[in-house]
């Protein structure tokens, strides 16, 4: 039986709510594995988090350094660590540059948006969202996940197709951001906005030609940003709906940031607003 | 003879002045063939640029989408594009991932920090300059560098040694902002700390136990931020010359920003404040 997830957020008190759902990650590309979380990082917050660890692999003679942190970690939680060699690491991780440490643990699971607007109201705060618009890229997903948990967002939607899921790379590229926010994964985007426009929620759409987004107010009621993929954008459909279209003021040579910095910047304006 | 840099910001206009020093990217890894740019945004940038251009390689049959735009500014500076197969471009552009896209090019070339104060004095602003502190990772300096850019930074300072240079990978990961915003590679960065602050160069070191970045007046005065490797942070003997230690706070269950994610969020408040 898979044991039930639990958050920790922003200190060492461990939430109740075992609020994800029974959804597992669908296995469509060779990629995802999903129950192999690889890299120091990732590992250690999948250890610090309440999902199921099976064991974890660490690379022979690689038992130093900010490894014998995550050995102590495994200990604490009863978790075997054995050694592997480097072939067997990179089979199991399957690409991703596993750092010397992987894990075996329980498929992460998805939550639905009314799960994500629960943990708001259990938090008293108005709800705090990323929407992610088709995001191919996993370095990219997970650099934004990793961004939305830092700056206490209450959990991330992607769509179900077209997009790349929460798969290792993802896991990796978080940082292990991925155990300690809730991540909705829906079938149809355009109906959950709506969904969250039902309830009092602005949506932000986060593009090159809206209103500077330090002239807007966040701090009252509830807030979602939508990011789109680097190249498209937010979806014209998406786009159409949001309440605002914001950007952020470009001063180079470049013309756009990558989408995890771009939202960084917007969601942690966000951030600052909301809690001053 | 190599052709000079030539910089462009902010629109059409070119840039005269070819203040790049003429010291080559030093080939010391694999990775670094230091000529071969790899990626669509990167091969675009760098015919935009006036980085000198020998010539493009596209994938046999890739000419289609945004391969044109690529092939059309190409023909536009006289560069040739010959098709070679994906083999040839693995080969060439030695694993970092292509889309298809590669070109030779001459040398990225570095400035001295004289020539970044050089560069602010020319536009009549306040120096804005980011600091890399050992930075390993080149998706991390690649993407600090596209931020920079986007902020206006007017140049970003790299150590000699002991943190990834200049490479391929980096200047993939940039989507080309390497060739819009001046590199400077110095010996020492405490002794370049040293000389920025008897310029009058206030400068910010952004680690996890600072003072709110908000809170700060970056309008005034010429402003160095600078960003440590993952991991270990800013080192020491930077932070300690450090005028200011700058944080930002953290309201989720992940202690850190990625460094690219967290120079954004500083150096777009500080872009923000300065065009006030």
């Amino acid at each position: 039986m898979r044991e039930k997830n639990t958050f920790r957020r922003g200190g060492p008190s461990r939430r109740g709510d075992d609020f994800r759902r029974t959804e597992p990650l669908r296995q469509t590309e060779a990629e995802s594995t999903g129950s192999v979380v690889a890299g120091r990082n990732a590992v250690l917050e999948l250890l610090k988090s309440g999902r199921s660890v099976d064991k974890i692999y660490i690379q022979t003679g690689a038992r130093e350094g900010s490894v014998t942190v995550i050995v102590a970690e495994a200990a604490k939680r009863g978790v075997p660590a054995v050694d592997a060699d480097r072939r067997k690491l990179d089979m199991l991780c399957g690409g991703v540059a596993h750092q010397g440490v992987a894990a075996l643990a329980s498929e992460v699971e998805y939550v639905g948006l009314a799960d994500i607007l629960r943990i708001a109201e259990e938090r008293g705060e108005a709800p705090f969202i990323v929407v992610a618009d088709s995001i191919n890229d996993p370095h990219n997903l997970g650099a934004l996940i990793r961004s939305a948990c830092c700056a206490g967002a209450h959990g991330i939607v992607i769509p179900k197709r077209r997009a790349v899921q929460v798969t290792p790379a993802v896991i990796k590229s978080s940082a292990g951001a991925v155990e300690h926010i809730a991540v909705a994964r829906v079938s149809n985007l355009a109906a959950a906005i709506d969904e969250l426009k039902e309830k009092n929620v602005w949506i932000y759409a986060v593009e090159a030609d809206g209103e500077p987004y330090y002239d807007k107010d966040f701090s009252t009621g509830g807030c979602a940003f939508v990011l789109g993929s680097e190249g498209e954008g937010v979806s014209r459909l998406l786009r159409d709906k949001a309440d605002f279209i914001v950007a952020i003021p470009m001063y180079g040579g470049v013309g756009s940031l990558n989408v995890s910095a771009a939202a960084s910047v917007v969601i942690f304006e966000a951030a600052r607003q909301r809690h001053k």
